[in-house]
């Protein structure tokens, strides 16, 4: 006897990255920022009154949204406010596709699409993408013809850091009939020497739907804050209806407010990161483990085929090292380990750690 | 052109009750604990480090599910931690009815049950409660008549504040095929007299979800901060595939444990809060508003037929003095209002606010 839905049933959970208890390990697994949160979301933590616990939060973080309206030259209506960037993915699936119409993703990508989907009972399109990381270009017309309800694409690409332009993303939303979730998770990472500039689109982009989280950028994973932006008319049944009432915590909006103030040291770690980034590339380059360029706080580096037992070996050898780094098993990312950017200390301990294991080789290979 | 399914476009969201941005107010309208968290908790989190903040937290908070499990006698695989009271009504439905599926509702209960049951196309089966606001005997039987896949019953009953007690709760599970979900939000008002225990049922119900949240009893609704208690295999297709990921922050974590831990501190405003409740009831007694025995931090009020526009009329003209109270359109409902048990002096100035509107009328009234 069970009592949960078959589909429930018959589907596999999300996988979330290991979180150790300990702070001993190097943890480049789950793309955390490696420096820590502006020093006035740490004031603003330590100045919350006793009054702010025991009420009720604004049941629509209406400071935060003025606030990130202004650091996005938006309107409050155009932004709702999610329990980190999970509860957009979820919430844009429950309002926009009905149970059992078909949501695309392009594949490889983040690994939690399909768990929505087939919590939704939705069948799923995976549309594979190009050798470079980017959609082919009849990506939105392969949705369409399959009638995907609702696409997801992380932009910079998870787990590449492959960029896709803004005119690009423009002419995928404009040809796709659904409504498009722009998976922006990482986007603070992208060198502003791009330009890069996404909720400029939304104007005249009815269908598209971007997602932006403070866990990244701000160094704000533990808080669990995102929100998402859209034209008006994407957001309010979302913000007015299927949104949990109350789904955004007061201690969440507070700092969220703080961290956006103080936006501009948040922006001194992007740079550090970026910076860390290159060297990091070329560090791995000199060892065999090419990873294309990045402009997200992680790089998806290929593991040398003269190591016994591959990426998988080098994974559990670096593991053994109290060093955790992501390994997929996808078969286009099987023989690639995700590696956080982390601190130049973390990242020379990882590359210490790589050295030694392609050196002896893992205890367990 | 609307992109939301067609169900969600059709419905109304839900209405939260006000939360007013001054402080000047005495919001006696949501149901909050009107005393501070205990003293542990504002400590736990000045202590909260930067680092809890920039990485992710527990996917499962596996911490405070012990700290509960051990409050509760049951095991941490009993306990799902959920990002409020709210996130687990919704994750109720999401894991346990399949859309589409009739849903069961007592009739007047929390107007959030309905709401979540549309955003699911499921049809509601309201079943009217007796006078004393208990569920009719055949209850459950009505509701498997009509094929109801999930229940909610709130108890203490909201808005009343009837108790229902364990042995009444055990035959409505046993005899209901689909899952029960009792809402206890209110149960830390209870008085301890009555040796309510519903948690010992769960070993024998294996269709029990019993909701608790931090929100009421331990003065945090800021932090959103609830959980589900049930037999594994009611929890884990929620804790491990339909749950999103890291609901539950980390400072929600931390402070929950702390409120945990200092319960004996929460327990002496609890006990405040039912003095209050006590003599409340005997001062709107004596002006003719009448209120059925509570046992959780509001009384539902009658409101006496000699006042010109009746419940609305003095809902609106406390509002004028800038005293905040619960009015619902709902035909049993609405002949009263439902006040939330404050401090004595917020008590005080409530019944001040009630006896000026009785001899003045409200303004617009």
């Amino acid at each position: 006897m069970h009592y949960e839905r078959d589909a429930i049933q018959d589907m596999a959970g999300y996988t979330p990255g290991e979180q150790p208890d300990s702070g001993d390990a190097i943890k480049l697994n789950t793309n955390e920022n490696p420096y820590p949160p502006p020093e006035g979301v740490t004031a603003a933590l330590r100045e919350i009154p006793a009054e702010a616990l025991r009420r009720y939060p604004s049941p629509s973080s209406a400071e935060f949204r003025a606030m990130a309206a202004e650091v996005h030259n938006l309107a409050s209506e155009q932004i709702v406010t999610t329990n980190g960037g999970d509860e957009l993915l979820r919430l844009a699936i429950t309002t926009f596709v009905e149970p059992g119409r078909p949501i695309g993703v392009a594949d490889p990508s983040y690994s939690l699409y399909p768990v929505l989907a087939a919590i939704n009972d939705s069948p799923v399109i995976r549309v594979p993408l190009a050798d470079s990381w980017r959609p082919p270009s009849d990506f939105a017309q392969r949705l369409n013809d399959q009638g995907a309800a609702l696409a997801f694409l992380v932009n910079p690409h998870a787990p590449s850091g492959c960029l896709l332009d803004a005119d690009t993303i423009a002419a995928i939303a404009e040809r796709f009939h659904g409504v498009l979730v722009l998976d922006e998770a990482y986007v603070d990472f992208v060198d502003p020497s791009h330009g890069h500039d996404i909720p400029s689109l939304l104007d005249r982009q009815d269908n598209l739907l971007v997602l932006r989280t403070m866990s990244k950028g701000y160094s704000l994973a533990g808080l669990r804050l995102g929100y998402g932006l859209a034209a008006p008319g994407l957001i309010e049944p979302m913000a007015a209806k299927t949104r949990d009432s109350y789904s955004v915590d007061a201690v969440a909006e507070r700092l969220g407010i703080a961290a956006l103030a103080y936006r501009q040291e948040a922006a001194k770690t992007w740079q550090a990161v970026r910076h860390e980034r290159e060297r990091l590339r070329r560090e791995l380059a000199k060892r065999g483990m090419a990873a294309d360029p990045s402009e997200a706080n992680f790089v998806l580096a290929s593991v040398p085929s003269r190591l016994a037992g591959g990426a998988a070996a080098l994974y559990q050898g670096l593991r053994e090292r109290n060093i955790l780094v992501r390994h997929f098993e996808h078969e286009r990312l099987h023989s690639s380990l995700r590696i956080t950017v982390g601190t130049p200390d973390q990242n020379d301990r990882l590359l210490a750690g790589i050295d030694d294991v392609l050196r002896h080789g893992a205890h367990s290979a």
